[in-house]
């Protein structure tokens, strides 16, 4: 990745319910971008995404453009200072650790690459899996996560193996020089110095809206 | 469903930190399980998990399992009841709406039905994908929807369309008499009434991760 890349980034620590929220307001706003329209103000947004004007401003105030009085953000622009600012116009290069279904599942999903998320090799060690490719990623041995990675100079690693060794991969990937972690398995992986960890164990969204779901459905009993 | 199945459904409205953290422990005690570990304690799981013992044993006692005195839980009830009061356990019907890369991907991963998702259509707009089968499951077309949700006795949809159909879709789907959304775009969906939404924007913990990856990285330049 180039100093050149390094540049467009942010360069402060976000909250990280605001870093949640922006990507809604792109979402809100790429569409419409899709009908032609010109400005929208934090006003509108609100109403459609049910989140304060004022903080929508607040969040808004990270980025480099600015609002005019009355008539709002210019869309165009918003789209692509959105797009930017959270790092989906930066190809990030990774990998991906565990190549069954949920791993295949996310190299399958060409969205992750319009989010900048380049997945570059996956591993396993699964004999079956070993030297076979997924939508044309490569699927290595384990034991060549740390050649590879240095050969394929990618930072992050997807973690998407089973919870048992969740935590070894985890120390394999950061021995390897991996920076970031994105972990889908519900284990909490620990890890010495300033490695970063993002937790996404969609399973557990399962369990809030069973639990939402049955108390409804005993409501209406 | 059953109402038997019904009785085996969590009562309460739980607090949603308990519901996320509950997975967690599951995933644990899991472990220890295999390991063919006899007791544990809340103090034991706080160590591991990196939460406190007091919490822990707080978001344990909405379980009806006990712990004893000095020795803590036993491990394979716990993580039976955890299983069974988490939803786990029970069939939940779902249909999933737009079988492009991220849906196609979710009915790949047999992650979901050990998980208690058992998904039993897809639909689409796309000629290409209706009337085909994704790993055993139907394709269909959207406007058949409200009549095969009702055949397939499906409480569930997971929507996976692209953003700017994202409202709609979730429109269709509760008129069709759907009673929980899970979904996975970026778009804030509204309903009328008490419908369940459960949002898992994947994207948007990559944004989060950028964030913290770049100003790590500026940090030691």
């Amino acid at each position: 990745m180039s100093s050149t890349q390094r540049n467009t980034a942010p360069r402060e620590i976000l909250p990280e319910p605001t870093l949640r929220r922006l990507p809604w307001y792109l979402a809100y706003v790429s569409l419409l971008k899709n009908r032609n329209v010109e400005y929208v103000s934090s006003t509108a947004i609100s109403r459609e995404l049910n989140v304060d004007a004022s903080q929508i401003a607040k969040d808004l105030s990270y980025l480099s453009i600015k609002g005019k009085t009355r008539i709002g953000y210019e869309v165009v622009r918003l789209e692509r200072e959105l797009r930017e600012f959270l790092g989906f116009k930066t190809v990030h290069n990774a990998i991906i650790v565990g190549t069954g279904s949920l791993g295949a599942a996310l190299i399958a999903d060409s969205g992750l690459s319009r989010y900048g998320l380049n997945i570059v090799a996956g591993f396993d060690v699964n004999p079956k899996l070993v030297n076979t490719t997924i939508c044309g990623i490569p699927v290595y041995d384990i034991t060549d996560l740390p050649r590879k990675r240095r050969e394929l100079d990618a930072e992050i690693a997807v973690i998407a193996v089973p919870v048992e060794v969740a935590q070894d991969i985890a120390d394999t990937c950061v021995a390897a020089g991996i920076k970031a972690l994105w972990n889908f398995t519900p284990f909490r992986i620990k890890t010495a110095g300033d490695i970063v960890i993002q937790n996404t164990s969609i399973y557990s969204h399962l369990a809030v809206m069973y639990n939402r779901l049955d108390t409804k459905n005993q409501g209406s009993l």
